[in-house]
């Protein structure tokens, strides 16, 4: 039985680019994180130390830092989409290039004045396969709460089960979704605007008998308003808000005094998707 | 020569407490993190273990949840000064508490749907000692960019000198402050949104010939504009955006194209205060 | 054009479980970080939030706690497949359980006393689909650093290089690795031992020409070592030390000050596998 | 009233070095954290954006790097005196330079290979003023635990107060101490080696009524072996592990199962001192 090398992969990972665009009346500001991964006819280097196909991480670091320099940066989905076709169509040796994407929003606050918005980032992963390319879009670090309209009841009980029913409880996660694009020719400020709002309006809107039934109800209502999108991924922690029991202290505790709670966490996943016609 | 227990104090840390108020129309959300911390005649506990004056720190924990149910919380400051008063009050080895208080923003979504404002943290810290109490409040996590009408020139060179001087560059920040009220009957939240206000106008308008300076500004506008305030203390890491050197690839870079470094960083700290009539 | 569920899991994230074993003349203590992770059946939660095929994640969180009571807890790999086996022979919708674990190694210092080790994990993953099962082992957080003895030359060079090449450079990284065993009934504390001291060894014994030789160098001297491993896959970030240039301050710099760098980082990922005869 | 600059200091925190002494026939590896604080006649630049003051952070990095190449980087506290002597000595504005420094363990692996240690990290602060200099040695992540021999009973019991009392717990903590020298000419290796080996030792040895006791005993422990030091600081976080209650599972739990908690943790802080001969 010989040992050989199976899939790999490399590249520059957590680039921090910021450009701003000083051409109009007011400067913009774009903040992004950026990773590449090359894949290809890797086996020189890997088996004798041969790096005559290895284009170095630190390249694929000043391409990123050019690249905006020479095309700008709008949306990240086309700075990725550039990116990628550059690293397959210039270098013999690779044959799959990814680019994610990471946008740190600034609110803005004067002509050339902004605040970071906070922990919620914007996401994109451009692969790019010989002449094949798939855009997935996304978000993490959204965090939704709603106060009420939750319920968890009906479930299994097994000899572990303690955990009273409840017909009223906080539903709170962080949203971290990524969706698939039909296309690469999107238009994606407008598309992100729309899919991160139906994600949100299912979300609130949503009286919810499970957070798995929350998560299947933000999926759909993205593709049932968005067209353009071929699949929802969603992972969604359940980020537990347990009632404390003021019993001891004589007092009541009615859904007003909650314990935020960090670990353990539940962590529901699920994929939406629109099925082909005729498929089974 | 001998060996002695100097000052000490214990409490617990990093209680996490959510309030639902259910009262009115929608609900409203009150999301805090508190720590506490106690100080007195604590010699026995630590010389042989006698616990006799030792409220435990479990128990500081369910004051803080059963008080949130008995007096509601509101304003981080008052609950602070209730929780503080309550134990220098009710424990009699306990002559000082200090009760820090981080406060975590949601936006409005709906009826009773949030959305968690980002790193942003009001923050407060109260200390009780006797019949005295003292009131700081703060924040934490408020980043601010401005993207021009930023100079560093005119330093001292010294042979280790090697940064050139810069007519434009990017100044960034994360401001951590914390501001201390001359009363302990404060209007909070007006008085948090005045000087958070304060803060960010001055760092927006000033054109800046050092971190310093726009440090002093920010602290100096507080202290006009708010005259319940005695003291702004400000630290200022200088978050660091250098342009790239785009000229190996036949690029200029006319202040468009950064790297944002994560260490190392300026570090500016300062205390901006009112001087009393006739001090010197 | 239909709009359906697709691949979906849940399951309790991260629950936290220390062990005292008081049985013998020293206390042997583990301390484990545990999730579970549950498919099968699962539409009815989603599509309407009929959970009778729930076992909410609080129940598997107590099973986690009852069966370190009930069976004890040695090999992580041991305790993860009564786990898996457990929630797939009991819940008659899952068909897939699987259970990650993290140990977080402490060294004894005394009869009852320990020092935790650092940022060392072991880890385990077990899969069990139905009545097959597969079991992974892993490691994380091991840092590992060559002063000399690593070379990076021989690199394509395009219009974006700069990288000098270099005959002698600090190679650091940081072994993410994770290997999958050929049964399920392994000696696995003596497996994780020698497939450990296999990735050092062969870390540390290879002249690297690139971090992606190291890498295979790692995964093929496990595979030689150890029959029992059927494959290896290895995330190895590039911790770049940049050597400081001290010209301007009339020093030179023999390979002796380095900046140890947070981001960008190289990341080079890769599998090494066995083989099967006859396959091409 | 009148509003004026209170105290202040800058300087550049958290430069990443890392030296390699390749003198001898086998490397010597320093990983270092450093952060400097300078002090003294820094109104203008606050006042007025008047630089003439000020060396630039980006210097205070240079000097790092430079020093670590002229002097060598031996025990953190030398390395740390020459530094903030040179700024006090050089800087005419300068009357008070601070240095703090973070040491990362590495384990040798070979004459040119290391493991990096853990989270237990070594630090020193350096104060220099004028001619006068403080040093004080610390560590930060050493992570201890007790699996028995630690009580908490006796304790106060308010309406709030809900804590079984306890003959039999798990006892552990994070240390984070930080000792003054008498001197600044020490054998500091062997002197931190020695605190070192006095806090765990009587961590261990320490049958504990309270984590104040267990805090003392380390501090009176290191002021008993180790005449060099003139007063210890711990800030101990009490870690809690809570037993897991087994019984609706019809389990017993002698000891064996527990939770280890995040957050909230008790949060232990005291001083242990010499108190001067006649002093009250």
């Amino acid at each position: 039985m010989t040992i050989v090398l199976g899939a790999n992969q490399y590249g520059k990972a957590e680039t921090r680019l910021v450009r701003v665009d000083r051409g109009g009346p007011q400067h913009e500001l774009r903040d992004l994180t950026v990773t590449v991964a090359l894949a290809g006819d890797l086996a020189a280097t890997h088996l004798t130390g041969d790096n005559s196909q290895v284009l170095p991480t630190d390249s694929q670091k000043n391409t990123v830092y050019a690249f905006a320099r020479q095309h700008g940066v709008d949306q990240i989905e086309d700075f990725g989409l550039v990116l990628a076709q550059h690293f397959v169509s210039s270098q013999a040796a690779i044959d799959r290039a990814r680019v994610d994407l990471s946008e740190h929003t600034w609110h803005r606050l004067g002509p050339h004045s902004f605040q970071r918005a906070g922990s919620e980032t914007r996401t994109a992963t451009v692969t790019v396969t010989g002449s094949a390319a798939v855009v997935e879009s996304g978000l993490t670090g959204l965090v939704l709460l709603n106060s009420t309209d939750s319920e968890f009841t009906g479930y299994v009980r097994d000899r572990y089960t303690t955990l009273p029913q409840t017909r009223d409880r906080i539903l709170a996660t962080e949203v971290n979704a990524r969706w698939r694009h039909r296309g690469v020719d999107g238009e994606w400020a407008g598309s992100y605007a729309g899919v991160r709002a139906a994600l949100v309006a299912a979300f609130i809107e949503t009286y919810s008998l499970s957070l798995q039934q929350t998560l299947y109800a933000m999926g759909r209502r993205v593709l049932q308003d968005r067209p353009e999108i071929a699949e929802v991924h969603l992972a969604l922690p359940n980020k537990h808000h347990l009632p404390v029991d003021l019993t001891p202290f004589g007092l009541d505790n009615p859904g007003e005094v909650f314990v935020a709670t960090d670990r353990p966490y539940g962590l529901i996943e699920g994929t939406v998707t629109r099925a082909e016609p005729g498929a089974r």
